[in-house]
């Protein structure tokens, strides 16, 4: 056997669905040299993932791609609940807001995974100079063989991982389930075989097609079969319970006469119906499909396993039928369906030496209903990105990577136990559990339910302190003995300061005035992810002598310690929502970016005159910026956002807030002296070691 | 000679700038078989147009386009105005909302007309279901000859005008000006001559590369240099003023510090100089650029030609210089730059035989710094396109095609009216002519500049009384000898039932919820520019039984009265808002679509039992109709929007507001039986023909 032929990469991705795409996304505007590879021949084209959570529509906001989802997906509002009467025939017994409402400016949304990967693919490319540059998936690929050299694995410049890839034909990629004519609704689905065996099996004898990767970085994207999960080995299996409880799915156009009561059409909210039959939920999608989950009581994996013969689009329709009686349902167009087992595992690692990364279904699975699955998986790779290409970059020290399994393994957990009860409240409970019989929600269940929102929003994602957040562990946390022994920040946060921007929490959006123009901007607008971390300087009354000494000292300090820290070079894409990089700086920014909101009158405030340089930085070329200063104050044209008192800041002494490359807050303190030694504490800590 | 290859096609445009390309999506949108030719040899790149006008980005909202424009362009919301003070050094004098608050969801953008084309481009293409069906605009093509055969001008079916097209190499197509190494900044402007004889000359003996074209409509949106309008005779000439004035234009990254003064960076406002050097005026653009017009004191036409040599970047920029002083100004970076000649032109004539027509540049120029030759120009086409294409088939008789003429020629008028004063106030005025000495705005100015800011949204539109537009004539309509004699609508409108829908204005857009699922929607939304008449029906207090019977009793009569009318063929991309169109309906939607809006609370009405199917339709495929009942009601998520008042309706008792496919309004009308009988009226004037 010839040797095969090798390359290097610094970051090697096995999975091109929604959790790989988006550390694609992300290494691709860090200009991280990538690939990705996946197994199946195309991306998804219809069913799978449907629902987007505010925080994941804030996150592909901060790329440029919500708008696209938002203006295609169906916004889901409102939430109905169905229940059997005295004499056993459904009626509603509630209807609530789905999502709570001024927690962020998007609502739950619902639009296919086919089209948030093309989303995905298409921001990708837009982070190129030229196409013939940039980032592909390279499809119909997949790993035989992975080591790690660990005396390599501390080195930062070293390629410890090595992945030997396949190059398939179209025919070995194909899925043996499509192969043999079995219908397709199950072959994603947690019911169906892995069938990277298959694959490896057909393809055999065909190394002349085989070739190596060394990187720096592997990452498993590839699902809940992974096979990068299973090639760690034993250590790496996923625990946890699988229940009996078979459900079915489909994706229809419905016919309809649902409901014949007063009010709204439920056939267009989500809707939960607990019947004498079983339980269903309505989720209205776009391209007026809706996606019904069908409790199907006739089959049940028994303890064993589930004859997959027995569940056809029919069987699973007529169950719907049943539980949507005395109503009347039926479909014309039926555009996906798939069945599944009702489970929560989860994994104890979720990387081997900081080298490989496993994320999304490959180390945490459970049920669909609530929408989690997609989301919690590209908030994986999400939290995951900025860290790895900022270590490839060496911007950030290799020990900041063990942050990842830190923060998402606890969200990992709180998802399965999360939807562990949330299943159980559809499975078999008698509906007076969840509601009163009068039809009016009682106040456990309200409770419940508003917990449950705020977790599925993945708003209410809260990190622990290490390095990256300058905060004191909650009385609350639970894994006070699970903090790997991480370092903590030196700096100390003054929560006090800013209330509504809560450490270890995402920063949340409102709109500020930009001073140059007038135009008013979700703040969020003016953080993408490009890389940087950033100050938010809530600078206060600026009008105010003594303030605007304060906010300008504080600008003369930066200006001196800013330069120390490392540079970040801007993709084209980078501010999605800024215009594109036309004309070219000087010099590339520092990894720091700071902006200014102040709550001064707009029109007592001269920039050049009244603000020091470092909140409008010079450049020879391009001339002075005016996208850094912004106002919480009035306009012509809307009413006055009273944005500070949203974010908790006091008006007139102001706050500073320092926030991660993913937006989360990391630091809030005051804007004096102290507040300049505790930035300096958190950065110190972050980018450079002792 | 061999005769050439012949073809039919609906309707053949000239030239591909905005007006032609407007003009192409609509027909796009229609379904008309339609070629569109172009002598250059690409798009626009940088510079030319670069304004956006409200009513524009309302029009290419209703195509679905104006998201790419609203993200991409810079907001242009104030406007300051600076004036010598009694030393002679300029100091702002005043400042104000550039967009009248409140008229539109939208305000005035600013983007390079490159942009514009290619999001048309995109957006026609969208509207086939293959790429190889799309219409493609055909380059490097020049007509050559243009014939009406008079006989046959009003047989629906024939195709009467025949022209021959010339397909060019690309040599010949490139302007002589860039072949004769002359700088590319003039060649588009009024100071360039005309070089379709250049071209037809070189490319003289090539007769093999005609072909001759034979078309039921031909639409020349041909530029200034117009040679359909050349072609079709001394009657089309236009006439007007030209001054002596010269203006240059440079787009540039400025590097300044301007202002020094209190208050917010004029070099981001649109900013109006009046200097003892000259006037001068700051459109601030995307990308960090800024488009400055500079008055050239120092050239003038004199009566004859400009001596082109002499304007060059570095002359234009000089000028600026002295105009900005005591302020800094330079730059590193020039997008684009030219330079013209003020007057004002338009012809009598819009179009001959409603066979072939002018639009655009074509009939009317003028001077661009108001920024209405793009948006005149894509308004004049946005006018025709919906009647042409329901001409071809069959759905509008020819009649209609009349009216083009008399609603545009009008605003032509108006425009280069307006045109002529507002260069004035640029050129040659003493500042205290248009402001106070102290600096505040008098109450004459003030007037003049509101009045001109709703001309210049394009808002202030009302067009004449014909049988689409069922009006009395205003006292203040000072054409009322030129109404062309054309047929009025025997329909009489009840203004005082809807104030702030004024029959011959675009009808505004408010918020307003949708009853099956609470989101709120803008309802030009729900009005997208497929083709169809809409009936709004404000339904009013619909949980009151009286209410409820006449909302219904006019939904019978729709019920029974619209499947007589014509049909449409909805294309792929006719509902940009609604999602595409994935899953066929049974039949084609009837050319009037109806939309009720009720002013009941939302929780009493339950739309299959309460409201007439004619405001909910039934496909056997597709099941019920959700998304035509709308509520002004309450959500979870936002305040009230009051959109009744906002309309200008009663809460209790309604309207019916009859609206063209360009969502002007041409009838307001009452709920009951004699309001049916309006609205019977009003269609049969415009779809039968006794």
């Amino acid at each position: 056997m010839t040797a095969l032929p090798e390359s290097e990469v610094d970051v090697l991705i096995i999975g091109a669905g929604p959790a790989g795409l988006m550390l694609a996304l992300w290494l691709a505007r860090l200009g991280v040299k990538t690939r990705i590879v996946d197994k199946r021949t195309s991306k998804v084209y219809s069913g799978q993932a449907d629902g987007f959570q505010v925080r994941s529509l804030e996150i592909l906001d901060s790329f440029g791609i919500t708008e696209r989802v938002w203006k295609e997906a169906n916004h889901m509002l409102e939430v109905s609940f169905w229940n059997p009467d005295e004499g056993g025939t459904i009626r509603r017994s509630a209807r609530a807001a789905n999502t709570i409402p001024g927690l962020s400016r998007f609502t739950e949304s619902v639009l296919h995974q086919g089209r948030i990967e093309q989303f995905f693919l298409d921001a990708i490319r837009a982070s190129y100079a030229s196409d013939s540059d940039a980032l592909h998936v390279e499809r119909m690929v997949i790993p035989t063989s992975l080591e790690i050299d660990e005396a390599k694995a501390e080195d930062p410049d070293a390629h410890p991982v090595t992945v030997t890839l396949r190059h398939l034909t179209e025919e070995e990629a194909t899925p043996t389930q499509m192969l043999s004519n079995l219908s397709d609704g199950i072959f994603r689905s947690n019911l169906a075989d892995d069938d990277v065996g298959d694959i490896l099996e057909r393809s055999e004898g065909r190394e002349a097609r085989d070739e190596v990767a060394r990187a720096k970085y592997v990452v498993g994207c590839d699902g809940a079969h992974s096979w990068t999960r299973k090639t760690l080995g034993k250590d790496f299996e996923m625990k946890g319970e699988t229940t009996d409880a078979i459900w079915g799915v489909m994706d229809i156009v419905p016919i309809t006469d649902f409901p014949n009561d007063p009010r709204a059409a439920d056939i267009r909210s989500r809707t939960v119906i607990h019947s004498t039959s079983g339980a269903l939920m309505i989720i209205p999608r776009e391209n007026r499909l809706v996606r019904l989950y069908i409790q199907l009581k006739e089959v049940s994996a028994g303890g064993g396993r589930v004859d997959r013969s027995q569940i056809t689009p029919d069987f699973i329709f007529k169950s719907a039928q049943k539980i949507f009686g005395p109503y009347k349902l039926e479909y014309h167009y039926c555009d996906w369906w798939t069945a599944y087992q009702i489970g929560q595992r989860t994994g104890d690692h979720f990387s081997k030496l900081d080298r490989v990364f496993l994320a999304g279904d490959a180390v945490h699975t459970h049920s669909p209903k609530a929408g989690q699955g997609m989301n919690v998986s590209m908030q994986d790779s999400y939290n995951l990105g900025w860290k790895i290409g900022l270590a490839c970059k060496g911007v950030l020290p290799r020990h900041v990577l063990s942050t990842y399994e830190l923060e998402r393994k606890k969200i990992a957990k709180d998802l399965i136990a999360f939807d562990g009860k949330f299943s159980k409240l559809f499975t078999g409970r008698p509906a007076k559990d969840i509601q009163s019989e009068t039809g009016v929600s009682d106040d456990e269940f309200q409770k419940a339910f508003h917990t449950s929102r705020m977790f599925t929003t993945g708003v209410g994602v809260n990190y622990q302190p290490t390095v990256l957040v300058a905060r004191e562990p909650e009385e609350t946390d639970d894994d006070d003995d699970d903090d790997y022994g991480l370092e903590k920040s030196a700096a100390k946060s003054t929560p006090s300061l800013a209330t509504n921007c809560e450490v270890g929490r995402r920063f949340p959006s409102f709109k500020v005035v930009r001073q140059a123009d007038g135009r008013l901007w979700e703040l969020h607008q003016k953080l993408p992810s490009d890389g940087r971390f950033r100050l938010v300087v809530f600078g206060g009354d600026i009008s105010q002598g003594s303030q605007r000494d304060s906010v300008n000292a504080l600008g003369a300090w930066l200006s001196s310690y800013l330069p120390g820290l490392p540079t970040i070079t801007l993709s084209p894409g980078s501010d999605p929502h800024g215009g594109s990089v036309k004309f070219k700086t000087e010099r590339d920014p520092s990894v720091v970016d700071v902006l200014l909101v102040h709550s001064a009158p707009r029109d007592e405030v001269e920039v050049l005159r009244d603000v020091h340089e470092a909140y409008h930085p010079f450049d020879s070329k391009l001339g002075w910026d005016y996208d850094k200063v912004f106002v919480d104050g009035e306009t012509y044209y809307e009413e006055p956002q009273m944005a500070y008192e949203k974010y908790g800041v006091d008006r007139a002494r102001g706050a500073v807030v320092g926030l991660r490359p993913d937006g989360y807050v990391g630091l809030v303190t005051s804007l004096d002296h102290g507040g300049q030694d505790e930035v300096q504490k958190w950065f110190d800590g972050i980018f450079q070691r002792t």
